[in-house]
């Protein structure tokens, strides 16, 4: 079981935004969330998954694509946008193990500001028959348009789903070495070693008991992010069906509920 | 001094995620930030700010844009998309209350999750005379680049960053009425009210004891978004070339620093 | 009566497609297609329509955007392409004209492949208080789906509509100075001065005469180009009802038909 | 030696754009003309290519795409966009042979405007390892921007290379069976079966003959339409150097000039 993920860097970022003058913020929205959308289609229709965290740096899942298809991925965004962007693979048994290394990679070729580094293409991708399996949770409030949407203000929806999201991002990142993602309104997808149904049952319990807001989460696995998410969407269905907390859509060892 | 804050929702957007069947993620991604986008460019280039935050609903400082401009957002959203959006329009004094207004315009009219309830555009726009000004404020991390990107694993970066916007979003909020929002890289913009250097100081100061993340910010007011957003940008220039914590682009009172 | 046209031109394209090795083509017709798509909705949220035209050099009708406007978008094409742009802009009763003058702005200042010419603005735009009066005439094929897309390669289909493009665009210029677009399906956009009914019944017996093909066309008046393109594409409408060759959506003088 | 075309036509595409009234036509064509770029990026990141043509209708070479390629497309464009595209495959010696049975697949469904009719995906890709080789030729016009973009006014540069393209897309298509596209700027490309170096002069001097533009043209081939067309451009750049009107990037035969 091993993961492979992708650190995405725009290079020399910062000094870019405010030479010579500061950018027009909203040309900078619309310049990373279009980048981010094309990383997207470019991953996502080879079965990985991006998350835009930073924005500036992107934290991929792409199991199944190989050198060539990041060097095109590079190629591809030199030629359209006014920025280039460094790429590092990382493989490992957890996806903290393997953003380490994918990490690494980019931070052994110099400074994200530094002005003579570009296009940085490093790390090995998992060879062909690796056996990569990656698990995918994705996370839901309960009732987020009836307790929040309907209720407050949106900023203060907004703060009862990012508590939610730090809360569980910190204990994921701690108790198992997993990386979750905020993916817009009351969603939070991790990308998780195997774990049984209890520890996500344990994550649930710790976001309600310091945040007070309540999840759900469908748990899925498969050679690639997309399987693997798919299948958390469909045992997130689930839980709305069955009224339950944890759903696995794949069969559970001894501790499994469904 | 009275901001227009404009709430952009997606009508019914839960329940198409999942009809009829769960949707590809990454091109809910990609749906998500590309409209996003598209809402920068037609708010931006009319002087104003939007915000993603959660992305099904969005947040946009809109002073100076008329019913009809609102109206002809949605069309544009209506004719390119597969999804519609309401629009909540309010005015007040500080932006938390105006936000209040926005959100209740939406809400009177509906669920967010009401299938009937599609395109409301509610609320009355400043008039052409109001003395609309606004305040904006940049806040930074003093050198993200050094102390995080470089030296940690991105996931590990992005929770510092991560928690100093937990804790100044809430901060500036309950103290001020502020809505902050973070825009990626190490940035946060804050729609505030009126306010002193020393409350900005004690916000860095609370974020700096509370999470251990340093912050500056720069300050600027304006007409519109753009006019105060950018000369924030400018005062946070002066901020790195000062060394200092908290810089106004305009003359401050007794209690202003430079 | 005038009109006022903007031509945008990518500067020094030719050579960037090449250097440092020749783009690859995809990425080439990406770039050109959105950074079409954004002025699209730059210009058309203010009213205005644009032309792809030769997509290095496209072709606006830009009524009532100013100075401020124009800058507005160079400045945004800057921040979020790897190319930038040149506008010349220019006003006269004819299109024609008014493009040459638009044309001649640009040449002055250099040519298109010269390096050192990059973002120039010049021409005057229309002042506000002028009457701005744009013609716009809305052809389109008689059932081109029945007779071509249902029955003939898609390939050959094209051939036709190409034909019917080719001959109306040479017709129309030479007869009118007016300037036709293909605007993609079986449609054809174009600019005019004012002309009467029989003046648009002679340009489709011409292009029937030419190469077979049937044409209708809708036409519409007003202060902007949507506004008169829209009135355009309800006389269009009328067409289809009616089964006429030629509608106006507003009163005729002595020589009009409906 | 044979070559796989895919026809994507939007479903029931007229209809939408007058219901339940005209759409504004700048949103059309920023539909339009994204809708192509991300078909764009698709195909290109799997070394395809795709051409607008009539924006409603694109002609796609698809060597190497599979089914699951295309039914990953077709899900990505329903999940982001108002209109579905139905997709015929066809393969053949000769590009409009192959056009003929991709337009067939389609048709043979139903009408282009059965409202019925969507997502069609029709006819059989290559399998793996069937000879599938393509030829390219990539026509450009001579110092078109020192004849036509710095001496004359937009429009009548865009007539001459519109009858440019007009006089060689048919002549192509009727000698060889040739798909001929514009693709901006003074650039046409062509899908062409094998052909000698005579064939290409021929071509050449037909339309200097006919319509007074003179052109050169790179010729490639490979497994794919990137491979082919990247290699027709950099036979481009050797006309550009040697001064000569055809080139190959590959050996000749007997006929050969290079
Ligand atoms: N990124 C992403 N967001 C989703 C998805 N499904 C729902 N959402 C978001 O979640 C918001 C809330 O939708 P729901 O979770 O269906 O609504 P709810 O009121 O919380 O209802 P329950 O979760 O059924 O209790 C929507 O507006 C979307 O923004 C998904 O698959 N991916
Ligand atoms: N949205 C937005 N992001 C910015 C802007 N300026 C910088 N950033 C982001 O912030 C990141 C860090 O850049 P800097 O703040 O310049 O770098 P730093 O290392 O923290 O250095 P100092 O702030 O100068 O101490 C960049 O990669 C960008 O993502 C801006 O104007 N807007
Ligand atoms: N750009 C643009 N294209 C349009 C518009 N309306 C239709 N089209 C295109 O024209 C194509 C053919 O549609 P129609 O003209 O409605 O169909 P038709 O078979 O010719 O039928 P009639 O014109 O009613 O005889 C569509 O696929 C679209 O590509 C429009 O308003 N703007
Ligand atoms: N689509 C596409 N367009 C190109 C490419 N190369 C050039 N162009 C277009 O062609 C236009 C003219 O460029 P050139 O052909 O280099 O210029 P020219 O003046 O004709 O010079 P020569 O062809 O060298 O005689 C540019 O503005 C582009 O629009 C290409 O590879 N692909
Ligand atoms: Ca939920
Ligand atoms: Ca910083
Ligand atoms: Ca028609
Ligand atoms: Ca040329």
């Amino acid at each position: 079981m091993t993961t492979q993920l992708t650190l995405i860097q725009i290079d020399n970022y910062g000094p870019w935004t405010v030479t010579p003058e500061p950018r027009r913020e909203m040309d900078l929205q619309t310049l990373q969330s279009r980048l981010f959308a094309d990383i997207a289609q470019f991953v996502g229709s080879r079965g990985g998954y991006v998350f835009f965290s930073r924005f500036d740096n992107m934290i991929a899942v792409t199991n199944g694509i190989g050198r060539a298809g990041h060097k095109s991925l590079q190629e591809s965004v030199r030629n359209r946008y006014p920025v280039t962007v460094s790429l590092g693979i990382g493989t490992a048994e957890t996806p903290a193990a393997a953003l380490d290394a994918a990490t690494e990679q980019i931070q052994a070729a110099g400074s994200a500001q530094d002005k003579s580094r570009t296009e940085v293409l490093a790390g090995e991708p998992l060879d062909g028959d690796a056996d990569a399996t990656t698990h995918m949770a994705h996370f839901d409030v309960n009732d987020a348009t009836g307790k929040y949407t309907d209720q407050l203000n949106e900023f203060d929806s907004f703060i009862h789903i990012e508590r939610s999201y730090a809360s569980l991002m910190e204990y994921m990142r701690e108790a198992h070495g997993a990386l979750s993602f905020f993916v817009g309104g009351d969603n939070i997808i991790a990308v998780c070693p195997e774990l049984p149904t209890n520890a996500y049952q344990d994550a649930i319990d710790h976001v309600e008991d310091d945040v007070g807001v309540e999840l759900k989460v469908g748990v899925g696995r498969g050679a690639t992010a997309h399987d693997a998410g798919y299948d958390a969407k469909h045992a997130l269905e689930d839980c709305r069906y069955e009224g339950t907390a944890v759903e696995f859509e794949y069969p559970q060892a001894a501790t499994g509920d469904d």
